[in-house]
């Protein structure tokens, strides 16, 4: 397979030092439509905004955009006003080079919060960076990205619409808090479909919802998380709202998003082994939600994870912990080996469960919690609303990495 | 000092070994009052109960107990109605063993969830754990109910009222998540001083909320977790509403529990520093707690405090990751040392403080975490609601401790 056949038509992409970084390695890169393109973004509920977050909110507003500028190593957060002007500077630079309006750059930033943002070596940068840019280059704009990720997060969908090829491709990073600060998952979804920026945005946000927004690996979102979608039609395949093209097209487009929440997720600090929460029978989503996130981000299910310890216990109290009423009488929980094959009964209608006795059921318990992949299944009887989440274990490494000093 | 000096008029204790733990080391702990007394009690939230919690919870309706039996090493959680029969069980031996009615005695166990209770061996163990009360013996009980507790939790206060001696005495247990199964936090606050039932409940709420209620090693709470406390008058010194007597008897009863959370977080898993996380400036009390619990319960912040990193931009984040809604130029955040003598402004009106820069800053503001008892300040101006919480630095020990399988 060719290196550019993952990207969408129309898109050139590029990745290059300009040391923003104080290790080696690419930290800076570029998105590029080589047309005006539907544009939408999805940010962190974070009550803390980095100026590349307030910037880019306000330019999509338009619901068009034709570049992204991405760096790592700074996250340009927690500096006021001063941070917003050294940001603009960046787009304004960029805007020249490329001949773009400077409303069409979105931006996005990831590193350390509160350290000067060093906008004069970007843009001397820039010129490079343009350079650079190439269809095949999307590996160097993955890896420009990464701040201690450990591997590039691509994932690619190509779909037959009307008998035309559309594709969809991903690229992302982290999002465990990582070393040497905190860090971010940003996420940059690109297509050569025609859709509205009005169907787009409804699209990324239920996109986005069922994928990034189900991952956890500390329960912290940072300042600075971002997804941007940009779709620049070169495909001339049109998604319209209802058709059988949408339907298509969302089930790629989640795929894509899907798997790249998972290899966040399995990529996260210190992380040996990822999973599943599903809670079902909730009164409410909002119940179910809460039970889920409650389990998936408790320090405890995740040690005993970590140590294929079937500590149900500490799930159930999880559970209880959710600030969700319900009857403790009426709830099972059941673990399921990652091919769904065996579905193991632990706890049923609030005691252990019958046919869950003795150290040989807690050894097949163990045994599917040692693979990543297995589910933990919380079930009440308040409703039929459900709710899943993807978490990943807690390793000492955790801690080691983030308690390293940032240096 | 004599070691019964310690303990209030008319109580007395006893710890023993009943092989409930696999572990040697007491077990089995009785707190027993010469009369009936005044009592009270405060419970986990937690929707999952242990079979105690539901029992006492009913017994204490009448306000009035006069013995309580504290078992460490299972939990009787998780075990549906066959828990609760096994508590009585035990409760209706005791009953007989000291004559009282088996609805004046409450129950409260610790230790691993879901494991068959052994009612039988602390059924057999109640003669010899009866002959062992004594005014003095009021450490082997605290010896009785830790689990991997590392000091025994006992806190004293004698005041004198109307020139009358009265006394309380705490007694507490670990309230980390504790190996090898989640622990519970067990307060138990005796006193000689004679206090309606209705005013014990309402002293004990209010000074639960701002001790036990305030401190946090991992954010999760146990289906186990409870407080009680007996008065039983044999000081002869009557507490009644809106006395000079009340607001010095509430004033001890506060240092006792206070003392006693924080030598709950200190003896936390793995724990190698504690720290205050104080906000003000909040629109509303909820508020200002929800974003003090989030800060103090973030990973991101527990290891950078155990690696003495001053890394700000996770605490500002944890707080803008609290749900509450706030301007964020508005906000301020400071470190302030534990004697309250050096007070470091780090962040002002949503930017670095001009104060805070370069590598000097950074030094004294490490020096200032590196010792327990250091506040962190996160400043609003939204309103003037404030809440302070007690929390640990996170370290590999409590991932160690708490991967470790069940043994």
């Amino acid at each position: 397979m060719k290196k550019n056949n993952f990207s969408p038509k129309g898109f050139l992409f590029a990745g290059i030092r300009a040391e923003v970084k104080k290790k080696p390695g690419k930290d800076l890169g570029l998105i590029f439509s080589e047309n005006l393109a539907s544009a939408s973004g999805v940010f962190t509920q974070n009550r803390f905004l980095s100026a590349p977050v307030i910037i880019s909110k306000q330019r999509l507003k338009a619901g068009k955009a034709q570049a992204i500028l991405v760096n790592s190593g700074n996250a340009n957060c927690g500096l006021g006003k001063a941070g917003i002007i050294l940001a603009q500077k960046t787009s304004r630079a960029l805007s020249k080079k490329l001949s773009i309006p400077e409303s069409s750059i979105l931006l996005a930033s990831t590193g350390v919060i509160g350290e000067p943002f060093p906008a004069g070596k970007i843009v001397k940068a820039i010129p490079a960076l343009v350079s650079n840019l190439n269809p095949a280059h999307y590996l160097d704009f993955a890896e420009a990205i990464m701040t201690t990720d450990k591997i590039e997060k691509i994932s690619h969908q190509s779909l037959k619409i009307e008998n035309k090829k559309v594709s969809i491709l991903g690229i992302a990073k982290g999002a465990g808090m990582i070393h040497p600060q905190m860090a971010t998952m940003l996420g940059f979804v690109l297509t050569d479909a025609e859709i509205s920026p009005k169907l787009l945005k409804s699209l990324l946000k239920e996109t986005a919802e069922q994928s990034f927004n189900r991952i956890t690996i500390d329960g912290d979102t940072s300042t600075n998380d971002t997804i941007f979608a940009l779709a620049n039609g070169k495909s001339k395949v049109k998604i319209t709202p209802n058709s059988q093209a949408l339907r298509i097209f969302k089930k790629a487009l989640f795929q894509v998003c899907f798997e790249l929440a998972k290899m966040i997720v399995a990529d996260g600090e210190g992380v040996t082994r990822w999973f599943y929460v599903q809670v079902k029978g909730a009164k409410t989503k909002p119940d179910a939600e809460k039970i889920a996130r409650r389990i998936a981000n408790s320090p405890l299910v995740k040690t005993a994870i970590y140590a294929s310890d079937p500590n149900w216990g500490r799930i159930i109290a999880g559970a209880g912990n959710a600030g969700v009423r319900f009857d403790p009488n009426q709830t099972s929980l059941f673990l399921i080996d990652k091919n769904g094959e065996n579905k193991l009964e632990i706890f049923k209608n609030g005691a252990r469960s019958k046919s869950y006795q003795g150290l040989k059921a807690e050894k097949i318990a163990s045994r599917i919690m040692k693979k990543s992949g297995f589910k933990i299944l919380f079930e009440l009887k308040e409703g039929k609303e459900k709710f899943e989440m993807l978490s990943a274990d807690f390793s000492e490494e955790y801690v080691r990495i983030n308690a390293d000093y940032r240096s």
